[in-house]
């Protein structure tokens, strides 16, 4: 199966210039949502993965069936004030302003290898700041995985030291 | 194992007076976000689940993976303007003021079986609305599933004529 075929590109998405890639024809489609779990799994197994971090909303969508599959659990990263309980922080820039990143204090215990999981590598901010959050707590960051790199936004570079997986790229745009 | 031990309960949260129950611990151990999942997943078979739908952010925590574990596909239900391709909408009301939830037009195919999933079940408004838009669609609502329902906020009786099923109950608060 062609996941590339699962993968809806729309013009000027959200502003005017930008090519959006939107991954809900494979997650609404069974057999495509199937496979790419199955690869993001089969990488995380591979990395010793023993916990999935994913950000608000669309890191939800992949990371926890990871989990579920690796019988590990999930930690949700997400924007302030949607956290019960403690949190730790982290702001980070985005092209225009900033962004905050919040996890609980008790979602990562020191020496835990975790598996940072998101739909889409781009400039890569939000994954560096959610590798931070892991990192402040004492966990082990094992890597970066993604469905979909934007080659052109140099994630990579951003995310350099880390070890990166994504099952489709896209460039030249 | 007892899942009632894996959600936390936060005194005046969101707000002074509202005992918050967080169920974050149950998705960040391993050993309980395979039990609720599990409990889940069998329900979405015994209904004959064919798409399972679920409203952000944490609809997809438990939704995914059940769609996961039945080989069929996950339809998120999202806030305006999250969604890049052609929506329907339903609006709803909240204790105060009003709220929209939208899904992509081509996310359900008539006469499909549909299974709506969310962390919780309280006064039922989200879950009603993510109802109305399945039929908006042609769709069959076969059933709503929770892991907690707050049994004295009466969500059941907003959804009359549903099939509701929910893991752990919370009254008399």
């Amino acid at each position: 199966m062609n996941l590339y075929d699962y993968i809806a590109s729309i013009p000027d998405y959200p502003i005017k210039g930008i090519l959006f890639r939107d991954v809900t024809p494979a997650v609404q489609d069974g057999k495509a949502f199937k496979e790419v779990i199955r690869l993001l799994a089969q990488y995380a197994k591979k990395v010793g993965a023993e916990v999935i971090l994913g950000p608000e909303s669309r890191g939800f969508i992949f990371g926890c069936p990871v989990a579920y599959e690796l019988n590990i659990g999930f930690v949700p990263a997400r924007k302030p004030n949607k956290l019960p309980r403690e949190v730790i922080s982290v702001e980070y820039e985005l092209e225009y302003g900033t962004s905050t990143l919040e996890i609980h204090k008790d979602a990562i215990k020191p020496g835990q290898k975790v598996l940072v999981i998101d739909d889409l590598l781009a400039t890569g901010g939000t994954i560096k700041a959610a590798n931070q959050l892991v990192e402040q707590l004492g966990g082990i960051v094992v890597g970066n995985a993604f469905l979909i790199e934007l080659v052109d936004l140099k994630g990579r570079e951003e995310l350099a030291g880390y070890d990166v997986y994504s099952i489709l790229e896209y460039e030249g745009e």
